[in-house]
């Protein structure tokens, strides 16, 4: 028996596209370094999104659920797929990707394949997956749609924000949202006054003050003998 | 022993040509979702041919029969290679690519790898491979060419059509192809008038008159409760 | 208890800046195909460089032995990290590239995923990964600088030479660049006159007198039969 | 910041030690085909366990909330231990399984490595691991204990029944335990009635009334012609 | 649709038996070293055994058409099952097991998974498989019994003869096997001369006489100098 | 060109000896962590084992340099074994390690295939590889013997010692050996000291005064409340 589950709350729009322009490592890192899935889902093209998730679990080989997700969309939203047990199956074309940008949808992250990729890029609709690939799917086994999900190692509620860029994919709970998208601004402020530092060739041994831990922790400056070397 | 086999004959090319223009999903969905190589070859640049399969078996680290099938090539071909066992080796650079372009092949499928990867994307030679690497190879075992081989879960014949775009590999058997051929270009047809639908909103679940199966299925579709979610 | 070494001799640039031009697989051919880092690491844009190795081994999620190795770079190294066991943590984003270049270093190789991805394909600071990911690393364990160090299958020595382009990464010992180099363009320019008759449709088989031992290795012509085929 | 969530509730043993005699496949059927880890994870030897998941995350090459997780231990608890990042290293050896077991627990199931597998062995020490391998790791970064947690593809929660045994771990949740048992038991009985009629040559075809729907989904019977075999 | 084919010839027993008694290795080079299937085929237990293949292929995630192929088993099998997209569910369990053998089917050979292991090695019902893992499968997609197909690399059709121990799984063509038997036993038959000598200490190098050869493939020896060892 | 070194020095058996009864995660802890190969190189059968290492190149698909490498055996020596290029095919069997048990050599290391392991289990020959397969070699190109090799991410001199059993395989440098022997026993002592606390009870938070820097590193202790579970 599987579930959909109706008028899931999701993040303010305002906040998830605060958390786009921040892109992954920054949201990552703003959040205390959680929240990345397993760096096998790539992208099919260079693109910076986010979006409030919209989860789907898929039968491996079936894509009925899918189908079932674009009527639960809403504009904003990435959809989010997981197979119930691995798969490199197509899971997505050209024609789903139209139903979604038709509802709003931002794009896709998905612990699978997709196909049709040239299209999907002339689309612009970007992706995330786990491969590309043709095979196509069946549709015998209804998935859950909008019930949490565990994506690529990381736990997914409906609602919660995805932020998607080339370094990968992160999610970031919608309680927590506005005060990451909060600290993630403060983060980039203060990274701007490091960089032109570093950019001028001052050292990060000196900014941050390492010497004297690195002594502690026991790192030893030695001259080079020809010895070292090895053949 | 190694055989050559002479004289096997050739999927005809107006019915490949218009394989190439269907492109991978749609023939492998033509054909009834079979053929389709292993996801692992990837193209080296984006590409969408199709060719007759000219076939050549290679020793791992041996690229000998290489060298061999380009005296069987026939403009149209597509040149086909298989290890006798899995290997990562650069089996084919730019003097091997000029060599086949003179002789009319359009490509290169491996299952192993390729080199020299910008000069061949400045010379437009298309490869889908299982990785790009440079480790050069040998000339002392020749393989079969023009016999029937398996690559990356797929059986191929000589003069069977090879169909490659960015999403992936498939082949389909010369005494297929001009049904294939029928078969696909119904299906493209078919597509777009389902494209406008889905564009304009309409939803896949009414299209495709799916809202009972499901429930058969035992989709069920409750009310979000705040316990629903995951922390 | 963890090393730095100072004083390392580098390979002199001249000869570092033809072996970029040569490229990898020519290098690789030249110094008898020996070198080639494992093709796992892959380049995050297209690009062909040459530097001395400035290596670094870091802990699993600890990137602290970067920070310590910028000082000691100078114009024309390449950084080469390799980690104490494997890892996919995103060891470099933008800032320390910022650094890096800011002591002419001129790109990285590492055998773990680096990220900002985006902001280093824009000030076009060259990468080459084992794959890309946002997972932010920590500093507590400071690992050798400029040691002999092992990475992805070879051993590299501060001062050796990297070249790396779309084909991957070689190393080149510092004892043999220059011969290396010799060697290389002498192959460059064999190539050429070979490419030419091959443009032309010369055959191997022919160019390099394959014909015979391909017969003695056992390989033998023969004419198609329907029934070679297999259904 | 890491947390330590102390007094989180557990599943009655006397479930816990009914689902460990059912095993893995049979609790994974009557649980509706959910909550099965990942296939990477295998046991260091056969064994046939059920427990109360005591879990930990732990940073890449950093075993330290292991020694905090067993102050949290009661007799019956499986320890459960996930890497923020993907690891290998080796996170536990004979002295923690000698702690843990002194504190009445039942196994290990981790998504990294484990070593000294020769004397864990001899302990009756029994583990799930994603490898077996020595490499030792640090004590610099706490992480969560006794917090829900995603390992190898699935969501566990202190408390949560782990059972294990060689076909793999399966995670069945603490409020599910109760209900999973009873249908694991019915599900076992229907079995040993349908396994007396196969053993006795009767056909599944037969015994599920399977032939009418094949028929229906497209299955076609027919003779073997000797062009049918593949060359 | 897919198609059941009843009628196909099979291997003659006494030739299977003859062919399991060489084992994997032996039969492998008997016939020109090939047929082996890919080496991520690995057996549950140790088992020596060899069979008429009986094939079937299954959908991702779907085992009807085990169900289907049972009924077309004679003693003296063994079932060899490829999924038409990769997968690592648990296809078999003891059910079938069950039934395999009390229709005669000597084992089981699948590109996925296996599950119930415990059950299977007790009553000594053989597999070679991908994995390991208890995902359990749906029936709605019925493959193709008794046709030929490509499996680990390889193509098998029904009635070739499969081998498989400890080194792993190799196919012998219905025609060949009466050949490769023969050969088999006398290489079997010579190895035991070697043997004998290379136990009493003789070289192969002297045995095979290949001195003179690698002194002309230019192997030479020198003699050790402390700074050939590397740091 | 490939060279063989002769007089290659070896460290004492009886240092040798001693490193073989630490084992492995005791002799990586001792010399510091370093040294472990890569965790893909397993047992073909629970061994324990050290010895000097005799080291051999080989290319892909040829083993012609190990029947090179068994003239130079001493007592004592482990063959190890590195492919030129990545490769799984079984470059050694039952003749090979009848040849190498005739001169003394206890056992094999291999990143690659072996075979006929159920003959070499019989014979007590241990092996440590990164696959079983029964895949035949080729004998056209020599490689190294006794030079300085890199296998499985690790460098390796002829004559270092190689220390391997069911955790994995470790080097030791020739020059390290005595020193490390020496904290390997102590390590040892220390070890059985702690094991008693530990098994009576005792924390390690404790026995180690973990306490306060846990909670200096940001430890915080919670206590449990329902919404701190993840549905």
């Amino acid at each position: 028996m599987a579930r959909v589950v109706r008028g899931t709350p999701r993040t303010p729009l305002e906040i998830v596209d605060g958390l786009a322009e921040l892109g992954v490592a920054t949201v990552h890192e703003a959040q205390g370094r959680i929240g990345l899935l397993n760096v096998r889902l790539r992208p099919i093209f260079p693109a910076k999104i986010a979006g409030t998730a919209l989860t789907a679990e898929v039968a491996p080989g079936d894509n009925w659920s899918i189908h079932v997700a674009v009527e639960q969309a809403q504009p904003g939203d990435i959809l989010v797929v997981t197979p119930t047990s691995p798969c490199e199956d197509g899971y997505l074309g050209d024609l789903l990707a139209d139903s979604l940008l038709a509802h709003g949808v931002r794009g896709l992250v998905i612990d699978a394949g997709v196909r049709d990729v040239a299209t999907l890029t002339e689309m612009g609709f970007p992706v995330w997956s786990k491969n590309i690939g043709a095979q196509g799917t069946v549709k015998f086994t209804p998935g859950n749609v909008q019930t949490p999900i565990v994506i690529a190692e990381q736990l997914v509620n409906p609602g919660d924000v995805i932020v998607a860029d080339i370094d990968g994919v992160v999610v970031v709970r919608r309680e927590d949202a506005e005060a990451v998208l909060a600290k993630g601004r403060e983060r980039e402020a203060n990274e701007t006054a490091k960089r032109e530092r570093l950019r001028a060739g001052e050292l990060g041994l000196d900014i941050y003050g390492m010497r004297d831990k690195l002594a502690a922790a026991g790192l030893v400056y030695v001259d080079y003998r020809p010895e070292d070397n090895a053949g």
